[in-house]
């Protein structure tokens, strides 16, 4: 059972900075998918804003497993102006607050939700970044808490709050829920859609939707030179696309217990910023591709020099299986979007939002 | 310059929960205080959530500080259903986000926010509270973040969102704002109210709007025993009403910086609710009232036994001059209400809305 609203499609049209290839709707997706699997998904069109439509599908389906991905998902579009902003505390808290209440109200209290966090919650703090907890030991007392948090956008704030609210209703009624902190996705690929095009995620390449390495390979075969925001010693936590649905399939089938708030740091390496770009320049360029790295007056306000610690032992225990960074992952996504390139709008690549 | 929805009056109306004795509207308030003061306060009827609205009054205005009192106040009514708590959210986080935008949009980066956040905010921790922050060394590293927050309910929750909204835009912007993690608030009497009666802030002796002190006393005067939720060992810091106001002058007379989020904790004096019960029986008692105590099922999740510890200083440092809960403020809070006692509903009293 799925549920989507398109705010991301309408978004990205609004916005002019569209996935790289067209992706068909909904309903010709799930046909597709039906004669490649034989399995049929239902799905509704719909916001899970929309309570009283949310409720009456949990209702109806009485989910074992409910994958929160409702939220707006931009850092970027979160700092447009007031009203992306608004847009954005008002999406992303209440959906959740939805999911929270529905699953309550439909007494599906056993029913686990797997939330998308983000890596960007915790910012870059001068210390070890443990998986969601942090044991205090002050003056002599102790007491265990959430990882104190500190976000770089009003969008990771948004994400802090959601914390917040399911921890919340965690210890009032029980639930069960999976917060999984996701650092910067890359890739194209995901097992389904070798089985046909049409099964293909949205592959965002401009500064809003797209995330900094799918974005440097784009820029790399478009001839475009690589933005690096700042000074680009900015380290974050990686994962492939693959990756990040083997973590929601392994926390789907070993669901947190009964009250729990169970957070995994969902990332496999950690690179800079440069590095990624040094990658890509290296094989590009062995593709003859002259790629150049250009650095930009960062947009963002985040520190450029950091400390960066992240542990991320969780999802492996679960039976994670990472695919890493390797050279041959980005020269085959050099060489996919090489063939789509006829689809690249070099006006959608950088637009310069600012958060100041 | 003053704003006002009208939120709380029409929500008490609502629910059935009014203020003990009638208030006139915002425009005979204000016609009252030119007649006593000499001084003309101009306002709106009108919410803070529309943001071309509140923009244009700080366009005009050009406000110096702004004291953002603009939130839903109630813990139980954030809890009552997802209705509630959704207005809730969308109220407070939105009205938050306004007045930054709007101190930005109008270009007053000058102007201080002095914003109403609860001692909520951080629970019951086993370790000492702090004023806002807390140094953290952890595996040889040290780091300063804002204290961990874990609080109790839907509306303590998005007290939490607030601080971490503003603590994102001070950050960014460099704004000047100062938080006050107020305590329950007692009392009924404020300077400006002896010069006239119309001047009387609201007082709520409901469950939902009114305050635990401010509860006991109305039933001591109505033979209602005092209900006292689960064991009553539950503690809290308090504050006079005198004292709240005391504390928004000391912050506006002296800005937190550009770039701080300065954070006091309001309070004065820390006492478990047996405590405070005990008090208004013994005083109650004295004056003939015959008062029972009641402990019923606590309708809230929360520690009844627990550590607690919030330290105080930085407001006195700024010149609060505490107005302490002496027998005499009980007395004088016993006799006025007794004096209004032909306006209690004791149906308003308790309704018992459950966390759970």
């Amino acid at each position: 059972m799925g549920v989507d609203n398109y705010f991301r499609r309408q978004a990205c049209r609004k916005l002019a900075c569209e996935s790289l290839f067209p992706n068909p709707e909904l309903d010709e997706r799930v046909k597709v998918w039906e004669k490649v699997s034989g399995r049929k998904i239902n799905y509704y069109v719909g916001d899970v804003k929309n309570y009283p439509f949310l409720l009456r599908v949990f209702k109806e389906f009485q989910p074992e497993v409910v994958i929160h991905y409702a939220e707006q998902p931009s850092a970027p579009y979160s700092m447009i102006n007031r009203d992306t902003a608004a847009v954005t505390l008002v999406n992303n808290l209440i959906s959740t607050l939805n999911v929270t209440y529905a699953v309550k109200e439909a007494e599906l209290l056993d029913c686990h939700i797997i939330k998308l966090g983000t890596m960007g919650e915790y910012g870059t703090p001068n210390i070890d970044i443990e998986e969601g907890w942090l044991d205090i030991e002050y003056r002599g007392r102790k007491d265990r808490f959430l990882f104190p948090r500190q976000a770089s956008s009003l969008y990771h704030t948004t994400k802090i709050h959601d914390t917040d609210l399911l921890w919340f209703y965690v210890r009032i009624w029980g639930l069960r829920v999976t917060d999984l902190m996701q650092g910067p996705v890359y890739g194209i690929f995901t097992q389904e859609c070798q089985l046909d095009k049409a099964l293909r995620p949205h592959f965002n390449y401009d500064e809003i939707f797209g995330t900094v390495l799918n974005r440097f390979i784009v820029q790399a075969v478009a001839g475009y030179p690589l933005t690096i925001y700042g000074k680009g010693n900015q380290k974050r936590g990686f994962i492939n696309l693959l990756d990040t649905l083997q973590c929601v399939y392994f926390s789907a089938m070993k669901p947190a217990n009964p009250g729990e708030l169970r957070i995994f740091n969902q990332i496999t390496e950690v690179f800079s910023i440069n590095e990624l770009a040094e990658k890509v320049q290296r094989l590009g360029n062995n593709l003859r591709y002259q790629v150049k790295i250009k650095y930009v007056k960062n947009p963002r306000v985040e520190k450029e020099d950091h400390y960066y610690n992240p542990k991320f032992t969780g999802l492996l225990e679960l039976g994670l299986e990472p695919h890493l960074l390797s050279d041959g992952v980005i020269e085959d996504m050099l060489k996919e979007v090489y063939d789509l390139r006829k689809f690249i709008r070099k006006d959608a690549i950088f637009k310069g939002i600012s958060w100041r």
